[in-house]
């Protein structure tokens, strides 16, 4: 198994995965944004195995306290989303609301409320508004045909849709893996969501497949930094349906690597996306940390790059300001030699065993200056490795966020 | 003893307290700023009980490698310090340059190399220009009246001197504390550096020194930020002459309470001066949390919420968006009832047990166009209080700090 065995599906969707059908509608909580589409559904034709993950706000919405109950029956069939209203900090009546919300969606489908899961994203602290809900979700229309739709239905903020999708071979058969997600930093006018969802056709263990997904989250969207707020909504949810007819992919063996590097890759793509459709964004920043002690220090160590101001100003500004790195690597806590540290940025040697290197700086200037910027460091203290995205930081990122009353 | 013992001294400045002098001079190393005085020494005409609390950032100037070392003798008499080059990430140069520098001004001085301790602040990555400071050190004129000119030396990009200086009276004598600081942000080129010096007369227990000065740094300099980057040359360092002639202040005693709230009082002062000058900040943000469970959450929700760029642009913005509050405060990982938060802005409660309050926003808009916002939250687990500062984010801040090459 390998990963010459994962190809990308050009134009994929989430519903370009066996079994499954979307649709997008407009009900009228979205009122900003190109598309006007703010409700959208997801529809397996079977029961799927699932499994989520969820932010670590201690101030969460419902929908997630929903999901999360649900899931633990591994299974879910469906997962109803609006955009434009996030459902949190509005009291009980939240829970209420997202119950009815896969009930509504559950009667459309003719399906258990339990395999209903919910997501939602927008404003925070207004309720959702049910009667438009229960007005536009029955006239939802779903095809396998609709999955840009969805993509659109969940955007807020975000300039493009971002979706991706991989086909691979396991036991003869064809198997999908296709994921949506959105999420550019926060949202007009209240908060940060990030949500993305992934729907698949191999046929995977259910314990297997949290595992996988904890996993592949861990190294993709959990290295995404905007702003470095995280929200009361942000979720991921992978729904298996087996359809592809491959044998059930167990823990431990080959079939299961492959499902979780195929799952890795779609959600490293989205992740990138969204990274570099942060708000106000110009440029993706790659930062790749190596010669860690720890895996946790080298994730550590790269996202304290990304998350850094002042790094994200200067790649903003073209700026080759390898001093910036530096202080965010010993900021972030990680173990690191001084004497052995060692800073490329975009392949030009800025900084060797702790020294700086009289490197070309206009030359340096120029190719910072393309939309892409990857900041290469290494710590010297171990073998372990890890890759953050982010963007950089600019003026409309501020115009954007403070303009709101003003 | 009681905070009304405690006086502010109008126009204070860190030679306020008696047996300190200070000087400047201008050496040619800090290129940018209306101020032209980048060396400034303070001196002690006897040596001092001294004390220091320096950057956790894993990259540290030798600068800060070399007081450590010294202060272990808990004892200092003059503090040399350079603003233009932080003398960092220079490889063992840096250690050498350190050690001359403290050199240069022992035998100007005429007092040991090893009762003078060092600071620098500035770009880094390059090595300090000692033929400057060997032609221009022994040229400093020293005097009780060149306080003002030791504040305006040290400045990089701040707007403003940070002075601030109090008296009270112990065992019948009157006592001074002094305190001067700069950092915004970070500094122009390359990275953020706070300085913080302070000279008091009274006459303290060494051991006890260290331990107050870490105390009123953890609730002063380390509830402040700018843009949640800290530095490799980060320094608060004390010196205390004992000339006021009190009895020496020991652990546990009402007199040290009353040095305690003195010298927190001195940090406190420069804190907000700090955050109030952040780079092209327009607004200080006050961030009182209570009802914690516990001091440190206390303090990492405060800081949460002042390092939030979503909480600094609605801050600048002057946008009531208490939902970013509320992000905050939930991503700090600090313990919360969320049905019992309750969150203030400018004294308008915007959220209460849990829930949205229907507060009258036109009015919230306009009291957050003041240059002071206060946001006070609730977390309704404990008695545990703390309070951060911090600073609206503001495009300017982003064109300043991406403008170096563009």
């Amino acid at each position: 198994m390998s990963a010459e065995q994962i190809t990308t599906i050009p134009d994929g969707h989430i519903a370009s995965a066996a079994g499954f059908t979307t649709g997008a509608i407009y009900a009228g909580l979205k009122t900003y944004g190109k598309d006007k589409l703010d409700l959208g559904l997801l529809y397996s034709s079977t029961p799927a195995a699932a499994a989520g993950v969820f932010t670590q706000n201690k101030v969460v919405s419902p929908t997630i306290t929903l999901d999360r109950r649900r899931l633990a029956a591994r299974s879910a069939q469906a997962v109803m989303v609006n955009s434009g209203c996030a459902n949190a900090c509005v009291g009980p009546q939240g829970m209420l609301d997202a119950i009815a919300m896969a009930a509504i969606a559950a009667r459309k489908l003719g399906i258990a409320e339990e395999l209903v899961l919910v997501a939602s994203t927008g404003i925070i602290g207004v309720e959702l508004p049910m009667a438009l809900l229960r007005a536009k979700i029955p006239l939802i229309d779903l095809s396998a045909a609709h999955g840009h739709q969805f993509a659109r239905a969940i955007m807020t903020t975000d300039s493009v849709p971002k979706e991706a999708a991989v086909r691979f071979t396991m036991g003869g058969k064809v198997c999908t893996i296709a994921g949506v997600a959105k999420g550019v930093g926060m949202i007009h006018p209240n908060m940060a969501t990030m949500l993305c969802f992934v729907a698949s056709d191999a046929a995977v263990e259910p314990v297997h497949l949290q595992d996988a997904l904890k996993s592949a989250v861990d190294q993709s969207l959990n290295m995404v930094s905007v702003d470095g707020d995280s929200s009361t909504n942000d979720s991921c949810i992978i729904l298996a349906n087996g359809q592809a007819g491959n044998p059930v992919i167990r823990a431990g063996t080959p079939e299961a690597a492959l499902f979780e590097q195929a799952l890795a890759q779609v959600l490293i793509t989205l992740a990138k996306k969204i990274a570099r459709d942060g708000e106000g964004a110009t440029k993706l920043l790659e930062v790749i940390v190596e010669g860690a002690a720890s895996l946790e220090d080298a994730r550590r160590a790269a996202r304290a790059v990304t998350s850094s101001p002042l790094v994200k100003a200067a790649v903003h500004g073209a700026d080759p300001n390898w001093g910036r790195v530096v202080m965010a690597l010993g900021k972030s806590g990680a173990r690191m030699e001084e004497d052995a540290l060692v800073v490329y940025i975009n392949d030009i040697c800025m900084m060797d065993n702790g020294q700086p290197v009289p490197f070309f700086k206009d030359a340096a200037v120029v190719s910072m200056r393309e939309p892409d910027v990857r900041v290469r460091a290494r710590l010297g203290v171990g073998q372990h490795t890890a890759t953050a995205w982010g963007c950089d930081l600019t003026e409309e990122y501020v115009r954007y966020n403070s303009a709101y009353t003003t």
